[in-house]
């Protein structure tokens, strides 16, 4: 199994580094090939702008999608972003390892995002969700939160950890990844015993990460021509509910 | 009335740039005063870094809320960073025009939360949500969807809109904002005339901004020693749910 472990936090001595690190050890010994794309050790620059493409199709309005498009057909596509392209198309499973600010992804790992699922890769053409361009691959977020688990309930502060995580598993499914329930950990600044705890628990999961279920989304041949579910179809992610 | 527009896209001649032009020119034909602060034309960075701090309290080990608080108290953030901050501070209402990606902000406005809403200013020492640093403003997401109305909702193929923006909502209201309803563009790449029609409706909304009631959020009492809602307090937002 191919491996893409994407890590996004600054500091190469945090517990998101160590996490990362966790899972190449990890998989490499039970023979799986692991590469680690440290978005920061790399300087990825976060921001979509006219410098993503070689050629810019139309130099008078930049139109993203179209922007993406055309050098996804051109192969026009900035060197680090080709990169990333290329590791995504190379993997297996994805984990994404990330710390959570402002209850969703560092600015850095949203740049991925938006500058590297690209359409013609990732969707398009009447590919996406079960289709996409990424079917057949695994995605898993690794996230830490900074707060205890019950403050990421559904009558917690920070409400149901998987309404938060939604917008993320969502955009991983709209590429076409099977997504894996997110491996959390807690009350990462508590104490090295809570961190201690945790990447325990990270590796345990990962030695099991091959027989897990992905979690449920709904098919396209479920939703109408109005992209509304159809009806006697009852609900059953965090986003569409009954 | 002090209104503060964040614009976050690239194109100066995209649709997201004729909202915020749009707020600029009703708010001053109301007598308010209004800053536009534009990221990508000011080249905004949304990675968290060390060049973040004039001065790191720490060269060994990057702890970004430490460093975050560090600057606040000595003045020691980067320019860029203070000069977001003296905007928040001068502003009565605070909009934010993107638009989404990935179900999500674009990593340059999301940077401008991790890099901008630091401790010291915008929570800390028992201050958040309704005693938080900003308490007393206002904020608005205003946003472009480019898909049909009925694919953001409960039954919709992306969900319920108020989901989809539950992690930015709640992190506005985190930092004391009292947070307005989120204005929503649909289709925008749709036809001219849906644009049309949604910056009238912008413009019929931003006219009578001054007597809208803000969304419900719990308050600090409602809540026990575990960050969970005391029994009896009925979820009523989209991350907390009974």
């Amino acid at each position: 199994m191919n491996v893409l472990v994407v890590l996004g936090h600054p500091e190469p001595k945090s517990f998101n580094a160590a996490l990362a690190a966790t899972a190449k050890r990890v998989f490499e010994a039970q023979g799986h090939t692991v590469r680690i794309s440290d978005l920061y050790a790399q300087d990825f620059k976060s921001e979509v702008t006219r410098g993503d493409f070689k050629n810019q199709r139309d130099p008078e309005m930049l139109n993203i999608i179209r922007e993406q498009g055309n050098a996804w057909k051109t192969g026009g596509f900035a060197d680090e972003i080709k990169r990333e392209i290329d590791h995504i198309a190379w993997a297996d499973l994805v984990i994404v390892q990330c710390p959570i600010w402002w209850f969703g992804l560092p600015a850095i790992v949203k740049g991925w995002m938006d500058r590297v699922f690209v359409p013609g890769f990732t969707y398009g053409r009447g590919k996406w969700y079960e289709t996409g361009g990424l079917a057949g691959k695994r995605a898993m977020m690794s996230v830490t939160f900074d707060a205890k688990a019950s403050a990421y309930t559904a009558r917690g502060r920070y409400g149901d950890s998987d309404i938060m995580l939604w917008p993320i598993h969502t955009s991983l499914r709209f590429v076409g990844f099977d997504v894996l329930r997110p491996f959390i950990a807690d009350q990462v600044s508590g104490s090295a015993d809570a961190r201690a705890k945790s990447l325990a628990a990270f590796e345990a999961r990962l030695k099991a990460i091959g027989s897990e279920t992905p979690m449920p989304f709904h098919t396209l041949d479920e939703f109408d021509e109005d992209d509304m579910l159809k009806p006697g179809v009852k609900g059953r992610t965090a986003g569409q509910r009954d």
